[in-house]
């Protein structure tokens, strides 16, 4: 990266940026709790590892985690049941389809494919050791987002509750195949906890600082402290660089080259170079569940400050999403 | 990566590692041609970009490159087509299903899903634009390996032409949808392309200093030319990184996590970081298809040397496949 | 069919050659209840229209229908919600997949195949218009078996409510495309007119009443109630025809070439020419779920007495399935 | 059937009928030959075993058999391969897939499904047992349709053969699962044969006496010659019924009722009962490729002679396609 570059001034024309899309995005619906957020915010955050912090546009306004929390879910299992017993239920590999497809597990007659999928996220919180698995994941969140005000949002856990068929239909797959690790005897239990980890409100601050602890391969470089080892770390950002971002992960990889994962409340964290982190907000998404405008942000940011992983660290030109 | 590594004793560790595993794979028989390789053999290169090559094994024993052509042909397309026409082909997402497999184009009606399965690489040789376009790929495979006595073996390029029926079905699927690009009116000549840059031969040494040259943006640092863009080597790395192993490029990104091409003649080509490129040789293949012992070699190198893309860069403990 | 053919005698012979066959069979058992079965039993009956009850064997025995309350429900929905609202939530067309298969769901994009596979069977139920939807069920099924005394196993309901994983996720899958017609607001709700309907007792003897009525166009001979209107009777037994037997339907449609349905349970019911109905009961399931020894029965009884629907009526040479 | 009716007078309203549902299908254009053919065409005829022919509008039109085809290979391929060696080639089951779908080929790592399909008719063809089977083809096409002058259209054949890309496709997959039975080295061999017999001309009434042919189990009733055995003629009477109009067939046996079979050159001919065979021909197509005249022509003729296998032999009401 380019040290000379005005960080501020380059975030601040990326959120312009992103403001230009934002007519090609729909705020998600599924849950009537999630149609109400503001179709036009949009904002972002990026935080160095000196513990500056880069803010512009909407970087304050919580928002639902949603899918993000898979990767918290993944970090949490992957301490407390070890990589091989969370491997030994779920996959590796990235797949073509849908994040809510159920399609790969009657074809192929074996585990989901990866833990960035509904899903394989599921089976990966059923691997989750702990009395209270919600209370250590949002003691996690907290920790690595640095943040301790950090809490769920009960009205929108209560809709996904009461409207999470499809989810249902996937977990009820799952334990008809002997998939669930544990002794789950209620599908119900499993959503519960699935459910409320979706529903964790963070900024796209949070997000970002987040991101930052993974870019210095879980040690919290404001406080030194290693939150995660780095072996866990280096699976879970190799992972979001092959599926994070639904299926459109490949393109994005392509054109964007960072570790990020998405969630349909508009927020999405982005892992870059230099021990930085990046979070971004926007509601609106686009056809494969990303925030519209928050993929053309980090977008901005990776082309203008040379971040893409597999380049030489110069700026260079954007493609076309 | 610690610089301070005897790399050429960690090399001659990762073969005899590798030659422990190498009972677990079998020699590709698809094509008589290539049942006749030496089962045994075993071979690995490292070469840093200032020029200095570590060797050992049966790093200099010439194979066909099978898949890897497909980094070379997208190369080459993307030199002459440009990226827009390429990727109006060919998708960049990866998949989870065989490389040689026609699903996704009955199910997802549309062009293949990127330019690493079989399908996909079909059609990125379709739109290379050149008077002949094997003599041109035949140029840039001796420039990026910076061996000019480089060439195709005709027993194995006859042996695929006669015996490649699957890909026969993939390149009339393609024709009939009408996805190949320019004007290809018999499928056979697609195929002759396509058999030719599969089985040009190569040793490990030759794809370590193509994978040195892309893990400098292009530029051969033992000459200072430039003789691929850097935007081009970015798309095709991350497409190495995300599809180049198979239906295994997410175990093995996870496990070792170096941009990567193998072909079912044993080889494998792997960018490292600090403009170091690694090749290796071994033609038992494991069930995805991948060199077994290759893959062993790769993958100690990276534990070893810190060569995982997504960690801290110091050495750490392989993860077994 | 030959009409000096001693029946009693045929029946006789083909419960004979079908326990030769039991061996290969297993009893089901994804359900505690259905375990407990005598895997020994085996038996049948053929009704004529004047009224004369052939049977052998354990003709007598309960067992729970399972997916033969597939066409009851086909019929009661007909009946009371109408074929143009039915077939605009369920398709008629045969499938190669298993009876409780999601595949299609996702893949095509459209309601389920047929009323004979789980899905189908679910949106089916789903239609019907009645206050108390088991209570007509039941009634039906009464009427049409000529026997009064017909209820439900309680254990076996409470068994499939209890153990099924797989239907639930079908049912979620359903509500959430909005599939499900009418306004059912928990998938329990529904599931459970499903197990209901499938845990009702009946014997072979009773079927073959059943499949008697339907080979008279839904008239009772025995009384000459029209108890079904000959439109439906037409379309249940072309279903039945095509897509009774599971994925082996069209074999058993080549070998066997009558309207049959069978269950888990262990039961067939078949329609037969010139007026007559046979069922058969053996809990022991060939590997696609139909009673291998009731299959065999039915398929002796076709060759010997010259049933199948598209064949010249005499008496033929099975074809070994 | 109601012996009272006048036949000829409910034929000719069928077809008046047929000429107003005309609009809604698409003359076949894939290949540009069959495009030639007059949009408005419509013909059918109806043949009682006493030889009496009913004949209405173009119906002494020739035309191209295109899968209708598969039926006489069918047989030709039971009379010199047997049923077992064919059925081991081939399944009897019907799919729910388009005619021309590979999909099962690589998800069920199987034989096609059934000898209705492409990929199953090219399978049956690869069958036959004879020196020269096109000519054995063509006599026995002949004999059956009681037509000694019909051949086969040379720039139909022509067209097919330039232009079938995609049953070269499905012909490749065969041949590389090594599915393709007997010593075919060269898969434009297996083509050639299917391409030809795809492009034999036939007319309505030349169907009709066909059809007529397998209503009676094998014999010419006008002859008394047995020209089939009747056990061939039930497998195939039965796979027509179950899979005989591509992926409608489901919905047409339900509404028709008659073991029929299509092709894309607008033909169909239905089996009857009391002996009688039909044959239609009108080359606008609907969406699952059958004729869309044709198709409303037979319904209309089962549903006023109370033809329709399952049901009483009375009239009944059609219900709408």
């Amino acid at each position: 990266m380019d040290e000379t570059l005005d960080i501020q001034a380059v975030l601040e024309a990326a959120i312009a940026e992103g403001r230009q899309v934002l007519y090609e995005g729909n705020v998600a619906d599924y849950i009537p709790e999630l149609a109400k957020a503001a179709p036009g915010s949009l904002g972002g955050c990026l935080i160095k590892p000196d513990g500056t912090v880069y803010a512009a546009g909407d970087y304050d306004i919580p928002f639902t985690m949603q899918s993000i929390s898979k990767t918290f879910s993944l970090i949490l299992a992957l301490q407390t049941a070890g990589f091989n017993r969370v491997f030994s239920k779920v996959g590796m590999e990235p797949t073509g389809d849908r994040f809510d497809s159920i399609l790969q597990l009657e074809l192929k007659d074996w585990h989901p494919f990866n833990p960035m999928i509904n899903a394989g996220a599921i089976v990966v919180s059923s691997c989750i050791r702990a009395k209270d698995p919600f209370d250590e994941f949002l003691k996690l969140v907290r920790k690595l987002c640095a943040n301790d005000s950090i809490s769920m949002n009960e009205r929108v856990y209560y809709s996904e509750k009461q409207s999470g068929t499809r989810n249902r239909a996937i977990a009820y797959i799952l334990m008809n195949d002997h998939i669930l690790d544990g002794e789950w005897e209620d599908v119900e239990d499993i959503l519960d906890l699935y459910f409320r980890m979706c529903s964790v409100m963070v900024t796209a601050k949070d997000l970002a600082h987040y991101a930052m602890v993974l870019a210095n391969d879980g040690i919290d470089p404001t406080t030194g402290e290693q939150i995660v080892t780095p072996d866990i770390v280096r699976v879970v950002k190799t992972l979001m660089l092959l599926c994070g971002m639904y299926d459109e992960s490949g393109e994005y990889a392509v054109k964007v080259g960072l570790p990020s994962k998405s969630g349909v409340g508009g927020g999405i964290c982005a892992v870059a170079p230099n021990g930085m982190g990046i979070g971004v907000f926007g509601p609106k998404l686009n056809k494969k569940g990303n925030s519209v405008g928050g993929e053309k942000v980090i977008q901005y940011l990776s082309s203008h400050l040379g971040l893409h992983m597999l380049s030489d660290g110069k700026p260079y030109k954007s493609i076309a999403f």
